[in-house]
């Protein structure tokens, strides 16, 4: 691995590169370029730019900047778009910026991936490329969701339609070290999301995920506990610090949450409408109802994490904007310095005797 | 079926009555009581009160109230527990004021019933005692959202955890007529949750149940639209009418929206008191801010009904208030003087063929 030393924050800390899939966006190159810049300017971080090399130049050029120590073009001369299908494009498509990213990291070269393109051929790229970790049954998505305290996490936000209890036993445990190191969470608590509370709520899936859970965190090592089933209200409410599901309940709770969210404000707008009273308080709250919105804007999270793959790799929304762009660079290279990977690993293989005994 | 004759917007409809289970809630006897004289003060319906005679009696008398042409007393000496096992419970408590309630609807001296006890329980006693209207595979749970435009419903929202094609067609052909009926939408847009709109997202179930309801919309006397997938985001963005899904991902949705609007407004009520400027500005709005909380409570929208029942029947939040009572019986008197229970057999009829192709 092609590494840089730099003094930080008191250790001496390998400057890993970060790949960053400079084409992918809705917004590329130019949201990807910008954000990168940005993210280089902030801190002690080195970025790959992958894509046509041309457009990358000249867009570097645009903002009065060239290629340096800590910002690389690396180019590619195709591009995966939104309609590739998934399972085929890293296939068809050897040259496109997808592809050479992962590639970065398959070789070494760079530590992690960053892209705003295809989520669906950023997972195919990364399972097929990457591999998963040893014991791991399929990698999941997780994010991050402001509460009224803190933040919860959900993991398999999409990747996985269709799910066993190993795989949903293991999106709780890789949810829950990823909140210990991003977050600092000490012992995160860990649900199954389900219909009701009650032990007779839930699938076979989830019951048999559940089992499995509540035997590993009585493991002497396990470093978060279980609570059981949670539903859909608890999400929010402090109960959890994060969820595991299935990708399609996953994900159906995700656009739930952002259209619950966008409709509710817009009704409390036309609320704050409806009297001039009402209208002259929403005037006066304005500002910090603005700045409430930007704080659950999910730019501010920076991306989604595929977590279970032999590497570290974030997906970034399609429309990311610049500031979307660097919150996930910046991200990642925390989850880089903590050695996300290693430690995933490690939280797996633990149980390596547990998902042993269900394969039986 | 014993009916009185009263003079109702110019027509002669026959006032047909409604079993309360008088006894179910968390707030029963007196929540039920009050909500049925309020309801009984509304309009012409007609309330039998089932539960304990003595308690019922002396509630009314509380409220200066005695048994009138409008509201009886039926005698039940036991009370379904929340903790009561659903499958069990209507063998075993055949006394219950839900029991008795159910079987003045099985004998015809109900039109339909109310309950605020027990959900699992109201469902096995639809279930075994007024069973199912023809070709329909298993009922659904169904209820109204409020949207910045109009209103919602979803079906599924927990009856069944686990669905087959046929079951997931039916709900979204059911609630369609549900909300054609009651909400007067002309040709609901019925929608299949998933997890993204391409044909290719989904399960082998959201795609066949999808295929299913294509060919019940080309029926020539179809009387909704089916739009296809819709995502978590689109349920509050007026894309969709009616959306169809399992009672697991229904439930999940259900508990999601109701957190996420609990936590939204709850996160800008902590932003209204970030500053000075913005405290003065929730002061000013705060009755429109209440005004809008009040609008989207549950017990506007008069309980979640069971579709699909050879009966009409209403299930009531278990924390219900004589409010949510009173919105119920009202709800529930205008779906019988609409004939709910026979548009909806028709419309499951009509579809005979379908149903068989399937089972084929």
């Amino acid at each position: 691995m092609q590494t840089f030393v730099c003094v930080w924050t008191e250790h001496l800390i390998p400057m890993t590169a970060i790949a960053l899939d400079a084409m992918g966006g809705d917004n590329a190159p130019q949201a990807e370029v910008a954000g990168a810049i940005a993210a280089v300017d902030e801190t002690q971080v080195r970025v790959i730019l992958v894509g046509d090399k041309d457009r990358l130049h000249a867009e570097l050029k645009s903002h009065g900047r060239s290629e340096c120590e800590q910002i690389e073009i690396r180019h590619a001369s195709e591009v995966v778009s939104m309609k590739d299908n998934p399972g085929k494009v890293f296939r068809q498509k050897t040259d496109s910026s997808m592809r050479i990213a992962t590639d970065l990291v398959v070789s070494g070269e760079a530590g992690a991936l960053v892209s705003a393109g295809n989520s669906g051929a950023m997972l195919s790229h990364c399972l097929f490329l990457l591999k998963r970790l040893p014991s791991v049954e399929r990698p999941g998505i997780i994010q991050e969701f402001p509460r009224p305290t803190g933040i919860v996490t959900i993991c398999d936000l999409g990747a996985n339609t269709v799910v066993s209890p190993t795989m949903l036993a293991q999106f709780g445990i890789l949810g829950a070290h990823y909140n210990r190191i991003l977050h600092s969470q000490k012992r995160p608590r860990v649900g199954v999301l389900s219909n009701g509370t009650e032990d007779s709520k839930g699938t076979e899936l989830t019951r048999d995920a559940s089992e499995l859970l509540r035997q590993a965190a009585g493991h002497v090592d396990a470093e978060f506990e279980f609570v059981g089933y949670v539903e859909g209200s608890d999400i929010l409410a402090d109960k959890v610090d994060v969820l595991a599901t299935d990708g399609f309940t996953g994900n159906v709770v995700l656009k739930t949450m952002e259209g619950v969210s966008e409709a509710v404000m817009r009704m409390i707008k036309t609320a704050m409408g409806s009297t001039v009273r009402a209208k002259l308080g929403g005037l006066l709250a304005r500002p910090a109802l603005l700045a409430f919105r930007d704080s659950i804007h999910y730019s501010k999270f920076g991306g989604t994490m595929l977590l279970g793959i032999n590497g570290t790799a974030t997906i970034c929304h399609g429309r990311s904007n610049a500031e979307a762009i660097t919150n996930a660079i910046l991200k990642t290279n925390r989850l880089l310095e903590k050695n996300l990977r290693q430690e995933l690993g490690h939280a797996i293989a633990r149980h390596a005797e547990l998902w042993k005994s269900v394969k039986q």
